[in-house]
């Protein structure tokens, strides 16, 4: 078998991570902050798929604000390759906006489209998944990438394997997506077996995508097509089409309406790198860059984690399982237990007025 | 009863409070900082003895390196007035060689040593105990301050009282004093009466105190008595003298063994704050400086203290107890619970080449 033509990658780049804060900010939201290397996550990502690619078939979908962001971070990107948005609309209609304009120049081509934020432990490893995942998108499915769970995690979505599929060694169907699961069904499907978490990562043939984009989000497939017939994508013609459209994920408004959705499960190490007490687990694996090590002493202080761009001195006595964070006009100490709550944090600090530190 | 003559004051402040890092640091220890009043701790007790006494009649025993900061915070004294120790030797040589300057020239002053870093919530009651003492003192004896427990306390010494002085109303005889006890006897202390928390404030006459001074602590009083003899008690001459005293404390060295000590027994609200625990409860009560306060935004983190005097937003998520001291280069976070261990940090600090913090 000759290898595949190689891919078009879409990354996702348009999340504000919340609960990253302080390091996320709404200036520069996680994507593009170095936190678990010494590069942002979205070169980290770009670095992970280029092997599967080439510079000029990676497209980046973000924030309109944050278009300059992507090109100083990842200047072998042709400029046309990013795309953004006038008003975020989640993933789905991110998705068919730069997916159109691939399926335009090359309907046959195998899309990957993947978050521009999360962990992967062995890029050699996911390289080989996704090329599996490939195949079953050539012979016409829309294809996810699915994670062994580890642990009852109720902060993932999940997805049942179905039945092999007959074409594809490792590949099988999706019997179906399962939103969040409180703690005793996390426990059932870790018990169960054959769940597993929902990464994020799709893999699709450019033009069937659109396709069944017309078909699931019909406000959203013929709109994009018609920008994408454009010569240029002119930030003005997207600001008239974008806005108008549904905000809808792409797990919502295609994955879960789709009928042949194919499935890869692989074994990697994974995290969506949502929340804090993520950070720090990888952290505690795989480190951190060494700018970011706050200088720590720390006393009856196990279990914590300390990132200082700062350069001072942090010291805990008899605090545990923390995250501290240490920027230069602001401080968040945060229990790992109580990781999802940054965010509350965050209304407090809009409602008193001070959102100029998010 | 005509009004006695003025006191003279010996404030002690040779301290280093090593417990209050990082707001205390070696080069600026806790009295000379506004901690809990807009002024410094040596301030409040200047002005909190002052009504008794008078400027020159006010003297201060401090390290050798902060006699400049002293003259800075108490520019009324007379330069004389500050006495500066060339090497640390605990309170007992402190008292002695002011005592012998103040005995030199008026032998029959009455004298209160204080710290200079308490906290005594009632100032004016204050004063009037000490007005009790000072009388006890005229009839002949050492006296000291004892405040009646409010908790079962294992981090102060204790005073026994004994029998009433016939000659004061007010003033008792001390049975006994008793070191800092295990919990079980802090409770039984509590429990059975009669026992004060001792604040280290001793009233005495001038004469008399060196006459038992010369009983108890044969090597220190005759060389104070020979320095305060010199015209002019200059550094050098106190460098040549001061080292070879031993190191011991009032309490130790003079009212442990001294048989006729009194007791004035007061219901002051009284801390030696000698922890962030103490400062957080004082807190509390009577708040803290407004430019001390840090800009603070917590969630699910009742019971939190934030010092900051750098400026920075402040938020904890999941944090308890704790207080938090944001300093321009230095962050300490403690639980109130491990108030103590603070030292064993700064011990680490030192350990690791990082004293330029302390």
């Amino acid at each position: 078998m000759t290898p595949p033509e190689r891919i078009h990658v879409i990354i996702m780049a348009g999340g504000i991570g919340t609960r990253l804060w302080p390091i996320s900010r709404r200036s520069r939201p996680k994507q593009f902050q170095p936190l678990l290397s010494e590069r942002s996550m979205l070169v980290d990502t770009y670095e992970r798929v280029l092997p599967l690619s080439r510079a000029d078939h990676i497209w980046v979908v973000t924030g309109a604000e944050f278009v300059g962001l992507v090109r100083e971070q990842l200047p072998d990107l042709p400029p046309g390759n990013v795309l953004g948005e006038p008003v975020g609309r989640n993933s789905a209609p991110a998705v068919a906006l730069a997916a159109a304009r691939i399926a335009r120049r090359e309907p046959e081509a195998v899309v990957l489209a993947t978050p521009s934020d999360s962990f992967i432990g062995d890029a050699v490893a996911y390289r080989d998944y996704v090329a599996v995942a490939v195949q079953a998108a050539a012979c016409g499915s829309i294809v996810t990438l699915g994670v062994i769970p580890s642990r009852p995690d109720t902060g993932y979505g999940y997805i049942k394997r179905g039945d092999r599929l007959d074409t594809v060694v490792g590949a099988y169907r999706v019997e179906r997506f399962a939103e969040k699961p409180d703690a005793p069904t996390a426990q059932q499907y870790l018990a169960d077996g054959g769940y597993y978490w929902n990464m994020g990562q799709f893999i699709f043939g450019a033009g069937h995508f659109m396709d069944r984009c017309a078909v699931h989000l019909p406000d959203v497939a013929p709109a994009m097509r018609e920008l994408a017939a454009l010569d240029e994508l002119t930030p003005e013609a997207l600001a008239q089409v974008y806005p108008e459209l549904p905000d809808i994920s792409f797990d919502y408004g295609i994955a879960e309406r789709e009928k042949e959705m194919a499935l890869v499960p692989t074994a990697l190490e994974w995290s969506d790198v949502g929340n804090w007490r993520a950070v720090k687990e990888i952290a505690v694996r795989h480190g951190i860059p060494a700018r970011l090590q706050g200088d720590h002493i720390g006393v009856d202080s196990a279990n914590c984690l300390v990132l200082s761009s700062s350069g001072r001195l942090v010291v805990t006595v008899g605090v545990e399982g923390c995250v501290i964070v240490d920027t230069g006009d602001a401080l968040l100490i945060v229990h790992e237990d109580k990781a999802q709550e940054v965010r509350a944090a965050l209304e407090e600090i809009e409602r008193k007025g001070e959102g100029g530190y998010l």
